[in-house]
This record gives C-alpha cells, sequence and structure tokens, in this order.
C-alpha cells in the first residue's frame, strides 16, 4: 500500500501512449457493456458533459460514443481505481447498446474449453 | 462489423508487451473487482485451471491471484469482446477482496466536480 492509494488528488497514470482504460457498466442491470480507452481530453470532457468520451485507438481521434449512432452513455458515476490507471464508468446505454455489432455488450461470447482446446459460445445476455 | 466478430475461434488480440486487458467481475453482486492484464500463458491457465492468472506488469511475472493472500478469483465464467482484445472473468472472489488494499474492490473512489477541478472520494461498497 502507498499513499496515492488513499489520495483524494485526481492523477491518472496514463500510459505511454498517453490512455487510460476504461469499463463501462450498465447502471441498472450491472452488465459489462465494453472496454475502451481514454486519453486526458476524453476523460475531461466525460467529466464536464456527462457523456462518455473515449479515444478511438483505430482512428486516432476523440471520440463521442453515440454522437453518430445514438447509442450515446449517459454517466452516473465515475471511479477509479487504486493505482489510477484504470475508470469505471457507470452509465445508462442509449440507443441499441454499446456494441457496434449491435449488441447491448461487446462482451457477447464465452470462452470455452473443448476437446481441441477453447472454443467460443454466443451468449445474449437479455 | 466484420467475420471476427461472429467467429468461434478464440483469437486473442494481444497489444505490443504481449497482453490483453481483463475484467474481473463478482459473478454474485455483479461489482466490478478490478482490471489487470494477462499474457497468453495467464489466459491458459486461467482457462485450465478455473481460477485467475494475470501477468504482473510491476513483478514482470505469471500472477495466481491469492496465491500468497488467499485472495483467490474462482472463474465462474470468462468472456471476450467483439475484437478479442479484451476479457470479462465473472469471479466468486475468496479472502478479504480483489484490491491490495484489503478492499473488495479497486474502485473505490469516486471522480466528482470540484470547485477547482475534479477531485474523489471514497465510496465503500458493501
Amino acid at each position: 500500500m502507498s499513499t496515492a492509494d488513499e489520495t483524494i488528488t485526481l492523477s491518472p497514470n496514463y500510459n505511454q501512449d498517453g490512455l487510460i482504460a476504461a469499463i463501462a457498466q450498465d447502471v441498472g442491470s450491472k452488465e459489462i457493456l465494453m472496454l475502451a480507452w481514454m486519453n486526458k481530453e476524453a476523460l475531461e470532457k466525460t467529466i464536464e458533459t456527462g457523456e462518455a468520451y473515449y479515444w478511438s485507438r483505430s482512428r486516432s481521434e476523440l471520440w463521442h460514443k453515440g454522437a453518430t449512432s445514438g447509442a450515446v452513455q449517459k454517466v452516473y458515476e465515475l471511479r477509479i481505481d487504486c493505482d489510477q490507471d484504470a475508470v469505471l464508468l457507470l452509465v445508462t446505454q442509449e440507443g441499441a447498446g454499446a456494441c457496434h455489432t449491435g449488441r447491448k455488450t461487446c462482451f457477447y461470447r464465452r470462452i470455452e474449453s473443448g476437446e481441441n482446446g477453447a472454443v467460443l459460445s454466443f451468449t445474449e445476455t437479455k
């Protein structure tokens, strides 16, 4: 343990790419919706606006989640972990869902042990 | 969307350090316990043993969570996301909790807007 664990100063530990991991969880169902990344600007915009902003690593740009799709995430609560290298967003998910496939969650496949190693199986959560 | 979104082949997208993000969620309370990292060996050991293994970035070694502290995570279900660069572990947490501070969850602080910018406040979840 260190004093960093008990500080009330926000001091995100961005990685070498200037990013911090961000988990979005549905505040009602508690389902995990997605894992994405934020840079400093995305985190600040999220705090300021109450809607989830991420950093799109594929497009290399600030990403206001749902700005084009309607799948906005309204942030109910924002948390940070002990060593300040991950944040947790408790959100209400608008639109069809968080996933680009149209599903509510990005975690729609289970990893299961098969005879020839691990395989995936689909799980559609309600 | 791509065929990768619908495949049942497990093909984790490890990052440049050979790691994939891993979220541990309590299967009962649905509380997010922690975010950690797995390398290929950690993921394989987790699938094989049914207990959570991670890669300790600070110690640069395979980390059998709880092996010394007793805070073992029994894996009830393992999921992977659409682009296979994050896994979700639904676990039962043994011992005092997931966090090295002795708390159940690592996400014990809220980010809140203050007069002079964002500050943290403690939230002890039951």
